[in-house]
């Protein structure tokens, strides 16, 4: 079960997006599987794509779709990834788009297809386009929710977030929904979000602002430091709000990233929330790195150590563990006597040893939560990183260490 | 328990050296866990150190020795590692060699320490100390089958190795001593090996062979990707043989080499065996790299990926984990299709999808055994790497995620 997930919060409608959700039987019956998102003529599209050697052909395709045209359409389905298909699968994920593209009277580049699910398997493309005329029937600019929970997989939540803010005294808003309990998940791969938005912007200023919203948010969460041969993360804006980003700088282009940015960083959020297995969210503070990336790396050595997450998932303050990461962080620590660590507030490393304040019940305390917070000020420079991670538990062995069935 | 451990071979004397081992009650009474190994006057010592930001008190110590001069003898404690005790830390390693000093009659610059236990707390060096005698007259050249059961922490069986070659005609012996069960344990700190040979070799021409037998044995193994503030390895060269390697090339130093390189894959492998909760023990075998590196970025990669081991664990023949670790490795693969995967060697995965031949049932008694070969062919080059580790389990978590006691 996610660690401390609120229910997902209502999502508002975003002018000239439509999501429809159908049960077409694409796995198991009865189930939702497929989503198709419709947006509007003139919406520009931002978007990120996974850097694996081994994209699956729904990404190749997307990819290749995005780059020629601006979509009319998304088509994303689960229960099959389509990765590891080799030709056949590419030509499985264009049969896909082909067949939005009669039914919305629009051209196939148009489309942009997205799967998630059993990786190595032929998608049955069949099923999938059998259940096209559902999902583009179903289609409403309050169809979020139903599409939140269309696209689970092990998801154990529906994750969504929305958010409303001025640019240039017009109102824009922003919705956002999102899969993925694991980088990866054992068959069932994949992180997916998309993001809508009725700010107008061109293509450059909105990939502008959807990268600043990555690093922090999507780029900075971990479950397993595995990635997925399927993640993909894609921004319409429709411009019907009447407010326009007309560039990459000022303070319109701010207010408007800060938006996308806690949308996309509730997203991630509850993406780790929700992580296999996990019973805490940690949140892993590096500060006084020489630089941001010193900051980060020394972050993600944290996030990413066994011995660190299962030490958290004890609620076990052993700090030699975190001192441990630190040490084998890939980066040039000029003076380890500066480095200083903390655990929710509680102070228990400096200058090169134990606080002597710090007794062993104050650091049980400060892991008794659900909610952890890891600090080290690593005395360098101004260099910082923020990166949200969960613990390692018996759950995520038996989650991935279960014969697939 | 271990995968598939022998029991450790007998372990032969090594003209020179002398170890002996002694219950000193450091950290928990009526166990050994006091190790002095004396050499003779001539010796000369190779050593590599851990690399990490944090290094214990006795590996600095132990360093700053060893580049003044060589060594007359080593002091190894368990119970407690020495590690993050800042100054007072430094005063305890150098009171324990100078213990050793007095006993011995040598200068306490000619005694290296080396701690493993607990990180953060203070070495009770009064009780180090207070063993010396007792160890100091154990002393044997029969003394490593002692010794190795001296050095473990929380391994379950004792590690060792012995071998004998010809070097230019002359019988030279090579005996190990190994401990550890994670790169690091939770608080039981470290990988140690102590090795000793009879060969005759200046320090430089020892270090070369050292450097060239580490790269593919205890540089090549994980269990969890996490190092620890102590790992040290030493290699004594008494030259009691009468077997002189003058230089570090040609065939008597390659013979020696071979030699000691089997010594320490003996010893690395016997680690990761009895790795923490292993079942299984993995040989990940990357060839077609564009360099031994990029070979090694990909075994790496595989060797420490949550998901794959957690699969490995369950005996799942889940290739599309493997081929998710391949396309996250840090390398410019330029040609994926060309990526071949085999388990045991079976073929499951070529030309950018599943072997067309191969069965799910062919995959399962694959993994059925405990010795499991993963083997990918990147089709790009030349380069090649093998690393070995072991499964994720249920028991790793419950050692590292147990509190404490």
């Amino acid at each position: 079960m996610a660690v401390g997930v609120k229910v997902m919060p209502p999502l508002g409608a975003v002018a000239g997006v439509r999501a429809g959700t159908a049960a077409a039987g694409i796995r198991k019956a009865g189930r939702r599987d497929l989503v198709v998102i419709q947006c509007e003529p003139g919406t520009t599209a931002a978007a990120v794509f996974t850097q694996s050697h081994f994209a699956a052909a729904p990404v190749i395709v997307a990819k290749a779709h995005w780059r020629q045209t601006e979509p009319r359409a998304l088509i994303i389905n689960t229960g099959f990834a389509n990765a590891a298909t080799g030709e056949p699968g590419l030509d499985d994920a264009r049969a896909c788009c082909a067949a939005v593209a009669r039914a919305l009277g629009c051209r196939p580049e148009e489309v942009l297809p997205f799967s998630t699910g059993v990786i190595g398997e032929r998608l049955p493309a069949d099923a999938v386009i059998a259940g096209i005329p559902a999902a583009v029937a179903a289609a409403s600019e309050d169809g979020w929710t139903d599409a939140a929970s269309g696209i689970m997989t092990t998801d154990t939540v529906p994750k969504g977030a929305f958010r409303e803010t001025l640019v240039e005294g017009r109102r824009v808003r922003i919705v956002g929904i999102a899969k993925g309990s694991g980088m990866i998940h054992p068959n069932m791969a994949t992180m997916l979000a998309f993001v809508a938005t009725d700010v107008e912007a061109a293509r450059p200023i909105l990939q502008a602002a959807l990268a600043q919203a990555v690093k922090t948010t999507f780029n900075a969460i971990s479950v397993d430091g595995d990635t997925s041969t399927n993640d993909a993360l894609v921004v319409l804006a429709t411009g019907r709000s009447g407010a326009r980003l007309a560039s990459a700088e000022g303070p319109a282009f701010a207010q408007f990233c800060a938006a996308l940015e806690q949308v996309c960083a509730e997203l991630a959020q509850m993406i780790v929330r929700d992580g296999e297995g996990a019973t805490k969210f940690v949140r892993v503070e590096v500060t006084g790195g020489q630089s941001d990336d010193e900051a980060r790396a020394v972050a993600d050595t944290i996030a990413t150590s066994p011995l660190v997450k299962t030490a958290l998932f004890a609620s076990d303050p052993n700090w030699g563990r975190i001192l441990m990461a630190v040490g084998r962080a890939p980066i040039a620590l000029k003076d380890p006597d500066r480095v200083v660590v903390s655990l929710n507030g509680v102070r228990v490393f400096r200058q090169g040893m134990v606080d002597p304040d710090y007794r062993e019940e104050m650091g049980q305390k400060a892991l008794a939560g659900e909610d952890i917070a890891v600090a080290v000020d690593l005395g360098q420079g101004p260099g910082r990183a923020t990166v949200h991670t969960c613990d390692f538990s018996y759950d995520y062995v038996r989650i991935n260490g279960s014969y697939r069935t």
